[in-house]
């Protein structure tokens, strides 16, 4: 049975992929889900399937999943909730158990199909008819109530919103694991347009197979993901999530938000994914117990793919605060102590070395504040001779008020940070200028925030304490 | 001495300026101010003052105030601090006291340098001759270490920071007074790209005169300002800012961010404007006092800046949740309940008028999910049967996905929120579409924010309860 639970890395490398109910008609699930394939630059055999026609996009259109010749391993179905069983009985009867063994044609489905467990009696009844045909004939499901995968390594892109909509974020090394579809291509829509990327994002829906424990065990030995982002409604199986959970933070970092807490959250999720949340200590207990960083909310999450994007943990907590806006500085300095990191002085020797390189205006202390009359050169005297003092980590405002500072900045930065191995933190508030310039930042690989908070929450996630 | 306190109302309404140190050199601190003056569309007369040039930038530029025939409402002061006190006291000896009573020269200062009590013993003695000379000669001096004002009722702008750099909003309702100039501007650069106004900006930064107090007691009474945000790091006379904060909160909202709380935030405030910020629980028992609505740092100021230039405070604090993307409106219903507000269920008829009007794939409760297949009628209908309920404000995600929402959606909402009378807060995570959809809201006067945290914390800032 292990063996089974755990094998879903077929989902992430796909030589066939059929869509069941697929459309010619423009805005359709399916629709847009072959657009999506075909954008991303699928490079295995796409199969549409529907007994209404005979080729849709110029692809052949097969009657039903039996007359395609070749084995299958994803397929998509995307059909009215009352015709996805008998669907997927009839596909899964292809399927001898135990698939890795024996061959099968179809090896999983993704039911995107709303209308199961999240509406109520008869859609919770239809989903267990699911889960028994997972039993009985060894398919694996994810969904149904789901947006599948975006995968950028093997280049699947189940996500039934259309790109002019939603972006499609770039390759980079965080994966996320979502329970809700929209949370995950909320953030991959706004990672996009950041230009920061991702690995493999999997929306699993209801979860009724597949679920963020199988996501886990499989993601743990991912060479292409370097940390992971959880959204959670609900875990099923409770034990099985602390020990997968508890094997992958052994090896990359693991954050979770995990959402439907109180009363009015509890009946929220029921109604979405049909989860039975449970009581939020005994998940508080279980992320501490696996090694997984809880995050506050949504924002949070955010954060943390940009930052594991970049960086790594950290071991400690000491943080340098450099800026060339007092104000913030103050309040970067308030909200470090708030989350628990270190904002310790710097010692009598860094402060003389600083006090003779900088100019007299500058505050010499931590933060230390280079005023608006700062340099690009300030800024890496500052960081030098408070690097020396064994900092684990700096917070470096730029607000980009003074005209004498310069994108040339960056490159600079890149080499003091590469030469004291000291993750750096960009603080970047404001307007349209101080938004390009973060997107240069953030191209050359050095992560920018746009408020003191989440500058302050990326550095404490890092620390992989609680936030 | 009260009313000689109070009066800095003409800081506000100046017919003539003076740029004490003005240059024509691009870049200047001096020059920067000159062009923002002529940009915003200052009305009154400008006088450049400074020996070394007879005209800058086609205006005649006076070799001292002494030769500038007309009175002054504010002479800013851009000089190196050591000669900011000789300049300050030779135009006030023109002015005597009481200033209001006898006519006056120069009725008031800015003086935007720095290099006073900030930094340490010798710029507090400098600093404290300033007082002297307030005190003396009854000039009004806002400054030192600040930028100024930026009024786009007055048309004034003494914001050194050009305005390719650092944007300029347009005219709006709320009033932002802020001791850190950088937290000042750089709000007001997030404002102005995302179409959001202001009326008066005033950074008083060190606050050696003109403070905290004085700008309450002058913008309690302004028509043009319907609420007020502050940040402040310490305040001079506790009693004073109660009572002020207090007749202030009387007639419109006024929320606060204070940072410099522990030791790392203390420590780097007294090296910002100088501050001695005092024990935090004290300046928290006195915002309670004063009716002050505390705000948790930068995010929860812009939010309450961007909230309250469209409603005012709220009576109730029964949320209703309207979404397209379950997982947001769980996040939301856990926020709330995090930030003290209501998310009640809705009345078994409400319950009855929302199936029977919506698709039978939506879940109907509070929140009120409307799922990815949602339609911008069924946003008026859910809306509409759910504030027969008696909610006191409404938080709407609006995720863009579904390609068949339209911008038509903003125009509806007005009406149905028009009708019932209700604010409604639209939460629109995401990226490059979704952002263009928030402009046009935002320009139709239904404010958007990017995460389910920032719509809640407005929410909350309407009830009025620390956040």
């Amino acid at each position: 049975m292990k063996e089974k639970r755990n094998n879903i890395s077929f989902f992430f490398n796909p030589k066939a992929i059929a869509i069941i109910g697929a459309s010619p008609t423009p805005g359709k699930l399916s629709s847009v889900i072959l657009e999506s394939l075909n954008r991303i630059g699928f490079s295995g055999s796409i199969y549409p399937v529907n007994p209404k026609y005979t080729s849709i996009n110029d692809l052949k259109c097969y009657g039903s999943i039996h007359e395609i010749k070749n084995d299958i391993d994803i397929a998509v179905i995307a059909l009215p909730s009352q015709s996805v069983l008998e669907t997927l009985k009839d596909m899964a009867k292809t399927t001898p158990y135990p698939p890795f063994l024996r061959g099968n044609k179809v090896k999983g489905a993704i039911i995107v199909s709303a209308g199961f467990k999240e509406t109520g009696e008869n859609g919770r009844k239809l989903e267990g008819e699911i889960k028994g045909i997972v039993e009985k004939f060894g398919i694996r499901v994810m969904g149904p109530n789901c947006m599948g995968i975006y995968d950028t390594i093997s280049k699947v892109d189940t996500f039934f919103v259309p790109k002019d909509r939603v972006g499609r974020p770039v390759r980079g090394g965080i994966s996320i694991v979502s329970q809700s579809g929209s949370f995950a291509a909320t953030i991959m829509d706004e990672l996009a347009l950041e230009g920061i990327g991702v690995s493999r994002v999997i929306s699993y829906g209801n979860g009724a197979d597949v679920d963020e424990s199988d996501c886990l065990e499989f993601l743990k030995d991912d060479e292409a993901t370097n940390a992971i982002a959880l959204y959670i409604e609900s875990v099923n199986d409770g034990r099985r999530f602390v020990e997968a959970a508890f094997r992958c933070t052994r090896k990359k970092p693991v954050v979770a938000v995990k959402v439907g807490r109180r009363d009015a959250g509890v009946n929220a999720a029921r109604s979405h994914t049909g989860a039975m949340t449970g009581r939020y200590e005994i998940y508080r207990a279980a992320f501490k117990k696996a090694g997984v960083t809880e995050i506050d909310g949504y924002e949070g999450l955010k954060d943390a793919c940009r930052i594991f994007n970049v960086y790594g943990l950290i071991k400690g907590k000491k943080v340098l605060i450099i800026t060339d806006g007092g104000g913030i500085g103050v309040r970067i300095a308030d909200a470090c102590e708030n989350s628990g990191l270190e904002v310790a002085g710097i010692t009598e020797a860094a402060r003389n070395r600083l006090t003779s390189r900088l100019p007299s205006f500058c505050a010499v202390g931590n933060p230390i504040d280079l005023t608006g009359s700062v340099t690009d050169e300030d800024y890496l005297t500052a960081l030098e001779e408070g690097l020396k003092d064994g900092f684990d980590i700096a917070i470096m405002t730029v607000l980009w008020g003074p005209p004498q500072l310069t994108e040339g900045l960056v490159e600079k930065l890149k080499k003091t940070m590469k030469r004291y191995n000291t993750p750096i933190i960009v603080c970047s508030p404001g307007g349209e200028f101080t938004k390009m310039m973060g997107r240069i930042f953030g191209e050359k690989g050095i992560p920018v925030f746009s408020s003191p908070e989440s500058a302050v929450r990326a550095a404490a996630i890092l620390t992989g304490k609680r936030i």
